[in-house]
């Protein structure tokens, strides 16, 4: 394969994303939301509030790159509910081998490129990093704040499990943790998540 | 309203894009694609192929902010279908009315930014937009290239319509014109598409 042919099967295999589903809900509640959708709307989150992020001047290309690949594991390891503690165990081993198998479609340059960027994002430590990841827990504690608690009724889930969950909004945006609290405190007041 | 609940709500408004379906299927052919997925698959699509843009050195986060907001316009206006010539003459109507109502949710400078990626991206007269606009294009041609004709075939759509809808990329992206003009060669000669 030339290395048009190698990029056009990463291109066609990421197509899969739109089929692997996430817990949470669409606003409307009328369907659960896939990994696509969810990754387009926190990299357009990310636009709308940059001036958020923790770390001033933040380079704002690269963040939009992490957050538009970090779900693509997905394709293989599938999602995994982020308060099943045993699930999540095995994670990490599920989503290396397939962020291998799914980056290695491209050619080796662009393989090590998106493959780093990814590990960049798992790794929380540049201020990047840190500002992506808020956004990526903060969408959907919106979500089922705006649906009457949509997951964390399901399950159900408690208050400590959510600030724990979403603790790293703090590090990222921590203004953005500062609604993000008065979010779960009114949730648990109006009965749309345990205490 | 503050300015982060203006931001807010711009965020939660934009979910509604999830539930845009445009006339392109999934490459399983399980279902038509929403504007959402649509609006990331061609983000990925633009880092990935960026050694293609006719403009060396583009502005590749330019790029990405005007692909990831490119059809939100389409949560008021709809998709209008590329091949309904009825329907594309008042489409610039339709879409200025909801660019207003949609990017006016946002703090002002917030919304004359938006506003201004939207209408950069329409015009295609920046090498940016070109290339943007040329990966909006091909994204469809790849999905029904790899669905046996996809929409191609559920009109008819007969290929000068093809070639004329898909020439902008011959202005954004030079090389991948050579590649799409070969798959839709292709695709006349399996009997994907009319001749």
């Amino acid at each position: 394969m030339n290395r048009l042919q190698q990029q056009l099967a990463f291109i066609l295999e990421i197509d899969k994303l739109k089929k692997v589903l996430r817990q949470t809900y669409l606003t409307d509640q009328s369907r659960k939301e896939n990994d696509a959708e969810h990754s387009w709307h926190i990299a357009v989150m990310a636009m709308v509030l940059s001036e958020y992020a923790a770390k001033k001047q933040i380079d704002m290309l690269h963040v939009l790159k992490m957050l538009l690949l970090h779900d693509l594991v997905e394709i293989d390891a599938g999602d995994t509910f982020c308060y099943d503690t045993a699930g999540n165990s095995k994670k990490l081993e599920k989503e290396t081998e397939a962020a291998k198998r799914i980056f290695n479609l491209l050619p080796a340059d662009q393989a090590l490129e998106f493959g780093n960027l990814w590990k960049e994002f798992e790794a929380r430590q540049s201020p990047e990093a840190r500002f992506a990841a808020a956004l990526d827990r903060f969408q959907p504690l919106l979500h089922n704040y705006h649906t009457q608690g949509g997951t964390w009724r399901e399950h159900p889930i408690e208050r400590p499990q959510v600030i724990q969950r979403n603790s790293p909004i703090k590090d990222g945006a921590p203004d953005l943790w500062e609604h993000a609290a008065g979010l779960i405190d009114a949730a648990v007041e109006k009965g749309f998540l345990k205490a």
